[in-house]
């Protein structure tokens, strides 16, 4: 057994079941492993965002990592935005990365560089394996880098006679640190601060956002007359009827002061201090009040689950919250418009849809008017690099084939990674993805304004992504998507029920 | 005036007119005082190994640098693959970069990354600047490390503050070193080598495969009987008609050995000893036979020229060699295949056109039967990663309004950096592609083989770009290119000669 196939074998045996891959030459053992070892899927991607993107959407359904499969330095480079999205997710990612083999670098064939150097500012953990014998234990020791909490990438490079030379065979399955458990201390300080009578707020992050942890902080919050809010990066966010209802903090610095003036004791479950996207002249970078206290009850990485319920025993948090009846909404009629759009999404989100927003400008209404919908997941872009949206619907659509995929995707960020569709219709999957036509970086002439810039016609051609007009209709098309163009409501509410009740990928290009 | 003006106006003074930009909100003030500042054209990517591998292309064309406008840390990780294959075409580009306002990064927000370790692997100079007033003097050092022969990537990362608070102007343009002359030693060297009566081979590389050099090299070898040939890697070629013929070394081993077989002294001019692409098992990295002599005539940073003619007078070289007559060759006929498709180039090319050569296995023999065609310009992958051919002939127009580019482009590659049909149609750039769509990853069916692997269903499945199928015609139109399938060679002959005689982009989708 060579290298590679016990590298497999080891994956396999540590959970590790999808292999996200646009592999070369260096990594053609490692792929013709791949057919030798029972249980690992493999999905192609023609673009290497597009694979660490879908890693990404995976994991975050799965809860543990699947792997990517690159080529050398320039196929990681292509990988790093996503990746980049990932860290900031604390998504688990396997990320192999094949290289020249080790007797081979030191000629500096064209291929070559550093691919260490090239990984760490996106890799929580590093590693090259030196040769075939070890680089069983080094993929165990990935998983482990990625599974510990709260979730990290791991990136393993692979030079190509590792992959082709005699392993001694697989390794186990790497033993994973379960969470640890948080303080009385950090316990207590939250209580004392819930108990305080001055306003207070629950900042959920990470695993603070899934379903029961939600429950937990709406009892305390029921409790203590706290508030409770998502921080404004979701990796995953449970919610829709049935359940505590979340908002979150908003982007734009004058909105996000105005919803977290007042609060006195801010409490961190699983998030961080929030502060500005980006900083703008004469604009404070931390969002929080002066004078606002900053409790920790638990970080990214520790038992938040644990954590709340022995808060809320703490203030005698004894009742379930009131969680968001369904309410049932009529779509949009008419011409086009955000507010349309966002009451059809609520119409006809089917239950336990998996939404992956990256609407941006035009999106940014569609959170608050789902939040009576069908209970659902809301995946969205965690790191600020845009072009996750596509291929997060794609890594969750295998993840869960038996949910349906709705993507609100703005064009400008789906440009970057439109290679996905190709994948979607390759493996049939049941992604319907709302493409929002503004043809402009519509967020950078808000954001001209913020940093104070004056444009003139040639900053303004720089934002207009018009001229000549994307059409997605054709570019779907060309990658074996069927779709359509919709110009008013009654079309759009047509098309997206068509496309939520029909199998495989499907694309409505919205002319907004 | 501010930072960013300071940095607009130093750079267009400096000689750099073009900047080609994906930018976001921390680079709006440098896209505001493009507007402010005459002389620089600002040219849109709508992703960045587009605008990385256009101004590698445009600066191929012109030996100066444009610059790039990047967004942080993972907009440069989009940008790195394109920026390998100009730091091995050693291109100079002045690669620009924004990232948060200095007083903002420590805050951790979602965008934050280190940005100097990002563009490390593939610069040969980073600079942080850190205060406005000091950011016009260093886009002078940047123009300045990516000028220093042989030419390098400069990479400029600037602060949101350091954009937007006030400079102290621009700064005067930098003072480039010329090319270093070579020494008497490697003159004697060399000619000591082709007086032997030994096997020579005179292996040209950067500057050395330019129309002056390649003719010099030509008498030297008509007056020694040395070979002449041009490394692997084409940066960019003058060939054709009118010229001294030069072949290239293979890029497959088994080729690459014959081919350099028998060589005693190899002659290095701007080039490396050559090396296999890829390692293999059983197959030598170094491709030149065992025994050769390596004799460094000069190196890419030294003028070869100047030591090209110095060598010809050393070794009494006087006389002019034979140069490529034109040869009139009929298109081809019949159903597609590579010898039809290279004769009709040959017979259609236009005189000084640019080719960008990106067609991999399909457009390997296109390189000979194009020898003897009208003079042109070859620009091709130089660093091997995939994806450079469609933003190559982007800058490449740019810079050479006047001359027709045609690019040959393979399928799997073409869709790495797709969005520059976009920004050709923006452009009205005359460029005429020629998709070559075998639907696989043709190449690494060969390095399956190459390699020892042995592949099953779902190792090829990792190789087939097929199903589904990509519909290139419909890929071009939803971005504005027209185009044309193509599936014999009258077609092929009919859509060519109309791509290359009306201006604008055009795309000829030929099915394989």
């Amino acid at each position: 057994m060579n290298g590679a196939e016990s590298l497999v074998r080891t994956l396999v045996a540590s959970g590790v079941e999808v292999c996200f891959a646009n592999p070369g030459t260096s990594e053609m053992h490692f792929v013709a492993a791949l057919d030798r070892v029972e249980g690992m899927r493999c999905v192609l991607g023609l673009f290497e965002g597009v694979v660490t993107g879908a890693a990404d959407g995976w994991a975050r359904m799965m809860d543990r990592p699947a792997c990517t499969l690159l080529h050398l330095g320039p196929g990681l480079g292509n990988a790093l935005a996503n990746l980049h999205n990932a860290t900031k997710a604390m998504t688990p990612v396997v990320n192999i990365v094949g290289d020249h083999a080790t007797y081979h670098r030191q000629y500096d064939a064209p291929l070559t560089s550093d691919v260490e150097a090239v990984a760490r500012p996106f890799s929580h953990w590093v590693h090259t394996s030196p040769d075939a014998k070890l680089v069983a234990a080094a993929g165990a020791r990935a998983v482990a880098a990625a599974m510990t909490p709260p979730g990290a990438v791991a990136t393993l490079i692979l030079p190509a006679d590792t992959a082709w030379n005699e392993s001694d065979g697989p390794a186990p399955a790497p033993e994973i640190p379960p969470r640890a458990r948080v303080s009385a201390e950090a316990v207590r300080g939250a209580a004392k601060a819930l108990r305080s009578g001055e306003p207070a707020l629950l900042l959920l992050g990470g695993m603070g956002m899934r379903e029961r942890a939600g429950a937990l902080a709406g009892r305390i919050a029921a409790g203590t007359g706290a508030k409770i809010m998502a921080q404004g990066s979701i990796s995953r966010l449970e919610r829709g009827a049935g359940r505590v209802p979340i908002g979150r903090v908003p982007y734009p610095v004058d909105l996000a002061l105005p919803a977290l003036a007042g609060v006195k004791h801010l409490i961190l479950v699983g998030s961080k201090v929030p502060v500005a996207f980006f900083a703008y002249p004469g604009k404070p970078s931390v969002l929080t009040p002066p004078g606002c206290q900053v409790h920790v009850l638990g970080t990214a990485a520790e038992d938040l689950d644990h954590a709340l319920e022995w808060l809320a025993d703490e203030v005698g948090a004894l009742h379930a919250a009131p969680v968001t009846p369904y309410l049932r909404t009529e779509p949009g009629t008419g011409p086009i418009t955000p507010e349309g759009l966002g009451r059809s999404l609520a119409a006809l989100l089917p239950e336990d849809a998996i939404v992956v927003d990256e609407g941006l400008t035009t999106g940014r209404g569609f959170f608050p008017a789902t939040v009576a919908s069908k209970p659902h997941t809301w995946l969205a872009n965690t790191g600020g690099s845009i072009g996750i949206g596509l291929p997060l619907s794609l890594g969750a659509a295998i993840a869960c084939p038996d949910r349906k995929v709705l993507t609100l995707q703005a064009d400008g960020s789906a440009m970057y990674t439109l290679q996905s569709l190709w994948t979607m219709a390759r493996e049939g999957l049941d992604v319907t993805v709302v493409l929002l036509s503004n043809r402009a970086y519509a967020i950078l002439h808000n954001e001209l304004m913020n940093v104070g810039a004056n444009p003139g016609r040639k900053a303004l051609d720089m934002l207009d992504i018009g001229r000549p007009d994307l059409d997605w209709v054709s570019l779907a098309k060309g990658m074996g998507v069927p779709g359509a163009r919709v110009t008013e409501m009654a079309g759009f509410n047509r098309h997206l029920a068509a496309g939520l009740n029909t199998p495989g990928p499907y694309l409505i290009e919205v002319m907004l």
